[in-house]
């Protein structure tokens, strides 16, 4: 009996993907997801600590290319443009998927339990991003507060893009989101505060 | 025998603490800290979900207030400017307990199930600011990213408040930390980036 079954990762993943969008996450089993993909419980343990962890197998990947691409960005680039730009491409593999990814993004909200652990991949993914910003010399409360805001504009893209059917790509959203938090946070509106040069 | 006894909330809240600090948060046990508040495990399920909700009694109260100084903020105050009034608010609340707060972030700091419970207290804090930012009239995608800033200058606040002994006061953090937000995500240092005067 071979150890690893050939492409067991990915007939687990199908056969959960399938049973959660047939009876919701909750009602759901590893003993079902397993017995669907012809395979054991003790099999889907070797691929995921639990039934949740098999709509976040990409994150580790997904982190490691924005944390890559953040950290050997030319050093012309600003940190925030460096963020975006990273979370640009990311999302854009993510999204290329189409339908797959919009049913995973209805799934996780149908569910308590997968939008904690939702959050909880983009809190790494933030921390990551901000020691990504320091290898580049960014001063570690700036690099927070960037990786905050790249975080805060890749969520409301991919909100943007799940909950709408046109096809506007994800860079657009991600750029559109970040012209949308520059001027929420604007203090142009305020006629008490003066637009100074920078000192120096 | 009295159903409820007196003051046993603060009594358990206490002895939590103590033992918290005296041996790590990992190593105490509901029954433990029951048995030092002179109370019994019962009494403790009556006020806390489990050991780690001691340490966030005070979220509800914390959320409803600011929840309700965004909500009720004067119509002329700009979304953000709102926002971080109310947070500074909470906030010089807080820090005012002085070492008692900076013992909770410690504790907090200690272990990674209190931090993820706190992140999820921070998500839902969010979520509440963005609800009180549309019950104003704010779109809900800048609402969004509107309480995402928001949040990310208060945890960057408390943070540099929780890691310095200096007293400064947490509006000037907060408010300090929303100037670096702005800075930090600001186009200007781009030189194709052109001012451009809002259309209107």
């Amino acid at each position: 009996m071979p150890r690893w079954e050939a492409g067991a990762q990915t007939r687990l993943t199908r056969a959960a993907y399938e049973l959660y969008i047939e009876r919701g996450f909750e009602h759901v089993t590893v003993a079902e997801i397993a017995e669907r993909a012809g395979l054991t419980k003790r099999t889907f343990f070797r691929y995921f600590d639990d039934k949740r962890e098999v709509l976040f197998s990409g994150a580790p990947a997904m982190q490691e290319a924005v944390v890559e691409a953040v950290a050997t960005a030319p050093e012309s680039v600003t940190p925030i443009d460096a963020v975006v730009a990273a979370l640009a491409v990311a999302g854009s593999r993510i999204t290329e998927t189409g339908e797959g990814a919009r049913a995973r993004q209805r799934l996780i909200e149908s569910s308590s339990d997968l939008q904690e652990r939702e959050m909880i991949k983009m809190v790494a993914l933030k921390e990551a991003i901000g020691g990504a910003l320091q290898t580049r010399g960014v001063p570690e409360s700036e690099a927070g507060l960037t990786a905050h805001a790249g975080v805060a504009v890749f969520q409301a893209a991919f909100e943007r893009w799940a909950h709408t059917e046109d096809s506007a790509d994800f860079p657009s959203l991600i750029f559109g989101a970040l012209d949308d938090l520059r001027s929420a946070i604007n203090p142009s509106a305020r006629a008490e505060s003066p637009h100074s040069p920078v000192a120096g």
